[in-house]
């Protein structure tokens, strides 16, 4: 059987609806096993791998101890009231992987000098410069940072992205990131400093505006609902993913947005384009404003089609679904009436 | 038939994304006949309505005249070369829709002083107190302005919400709302200077923030690819949120941007928030930044957790989209090594 034998003429919307999320329950499911049939990693699998997550009962932590446990590895989490043993739980150790909360984590790895000298030491911290330096500089064996690009909500780590910072003897933790491979984690491989670079962007950057546009909201005082009433669905979800933020817990977001203080500086440049443009406005020069337009358009280059193609797909899909629940919600209002 | 009755267990992954898109565009299908079933509203079948579209050719426009034509109305589009025609056009109308560029509107409505008494004198500029101000002094008669919350690409207006300002004698131009309200689309009814206070952070804000953001990350020689390869979904929508924007034509963007400068005030309220939120980062004050976390958690309320179910939902199908998008591109590379 395939998708042209099956004929929708005969389905009412809410069918269709049905439909939909079993496609995409089904799709899910694929693609879950599809990463998971080849999980043990050739290498990984010949000897079993003794490795100790330090914060394994941590969200995260608990994560990667799962996935550990699947391969087939020996896992140990160790805690913070498991110090007194740690020379004990670490030294017999192939991988010790720190996942500490993010202010601990240089601390924490400033106490691994009882490593034995090929155990692989790693983090998952979401900044990589310092970790990666304090690691090299306390355990003289091999190292890597990883920063998994997702949080521990995701149902599998396939098709997840994580970013492999090799720093010394790469060819001892080649099992790890085969093993990481093997589960279709998409792995991207740069120094320290290029992911730090990009991360004061995607995470720092993003987030700290983030919060600032909260405040603004809350401060002016406006009136959510009355907003939500009047917004476009791209508007919805803009409004949707600062709303979304808050609902989170403000220590991971504050960690890493202190976490590097070379970026307060970009931060800086940002509030210069900001006044500079809005000076713009208030001089009313749409001439130079549209100018200053042109000049990113140019840059974005292929990208702004791409982007405007990609976000429409998705708005229409936004679209779709909250039509849908608007409608089950005034047949709510409806049978309420009666 | 129902939604139950298809077994998609024999489906391939190839498959499950054809069938995904039938059900979509066989959802929109629907969605798009149920909203022009009843299309005609009872009062505007009664007699044919005289309708004048001054900017008809313009897209929005268009989009207009199609609506009113498909509802039994006689419609005649305006524009520039029509003008010395205009008295005649006009005079005889029941509705005129202005639907021109925003910057042109006041200028445009300053013209309409020959139309009949009970000649309903409407607009749709995404600015309202002004536009309505100016009509109110202009024409005599009923007075009301609209603002269509979408752009000329929707394939309906069913869904779509429309913000109705009522200014001066309602009655006249109810067979108009009905109309609208019969084609299925959602209204909303506040007055011009709400719909302007709303509208500074639905479409000014947020545009201009945007704007900012692109030409930061053009300044700051920001590598788009490698921000990609490192981006998790969420990161990579807000990205693709900002390039779309520029993939679009300037002129609206700073029409609407520029067109009411009280919002200047606002917007360097917004520098002062950021600017002493990052004096925070800077300062290293981690417990003040939580503080003012927790404030904005509380007054966004319950939609936080809301907005929080709703974008992870549309989230994880961007990651499904995304992935079998990559998928495919991953074959065409593997076909290209032959």
């Amino acid at each position: 059987m395939s998708a042209e034998d099956i004929c929708l003429d005969q389905l009412s919307l809410a069918d269709l609806e049905k439909l939909q999320q079993k496609v995409l329950a089904r799709k899910a499911e694929l693609e879950l096993s599809s990463g998971t049939t080849n999980k043990i990693s050739p290498s990984a699998s010949e000897q079993i791998q003794k490795v100790v997550v330090i914060g394994g009962e941590g969200q995260l932590g608990q994560f990667f101890c799962r996935l550990f446990n699947e391969s087939g590895c020996d896992v140990t989490s160790l805690e913070k009231q498991d110090w007194a043993d740690a020379e004990q739980i670490l030294k017999s150790a192939n991988l010790v992987l720190v996942a500490v909360p993010i202010h601990v984590t240089e601390s924490i790895i400033n106490r691994l000098t009882m490593l034995s000298a090929d155990c692989v030491l790693a983090d998952i911290t979401s900044i990589k410069t310092i970790p990666v330096e304090t690691m090299l500089k306390v355990h003289p064996g091999p190292v890597v940072g990883l920063h998994p690009m997702f949080g521990p909500g995701v149902e599998s780590i396939s098709g997840q992205t994580v970013v492999v910072c090799q720093a010394r003897m790469a060819a001892h933790s080649s099992w790890l990131i085969e093993l990481l491979n093997s589960y279709g984690a998409k792995l991207v491989k740069v120094t320290a400093a290029e992911h730090d670079q990009t991360m004061a962007f995607v995470q720092v950057l993003r987030h700290f505006s983030t919060v600032v546009y909260g405040c603004h909201l809350a401060e002016e005082s406006v009136d959510i609902e009355q907003v939500l009433s009047m917004s476009s669905p791209i508007y919805r979800l803009e409004l949707a993913m600062v709303g979304r933020l808050f609902a989170q817990s403000s220590d991971l977001y504050t960690e890493i947005i202190f976490a590097n203080p070379q970026n307060v500086g970009m931060m800086k440049r940002y509030i210069e384009r900001y006044t500079r443009l809005l000076s713009l406005v208030e001089t009313n020069d749409k001439k130079r404003f549209k100018r200053e337009f042109a000049t990113t358009r140019h840059w974005f280059g292929k990208y702004a089609e791409q982007f405007l193609d990609e976000s429409s797909k998705l708005l229409s899909q936004a679209r779709l679904t909250r039509s849908s629940e608007d409608n089950k919600s005034d047949q709510v209002k409806e049978s309420n009436n009666d």
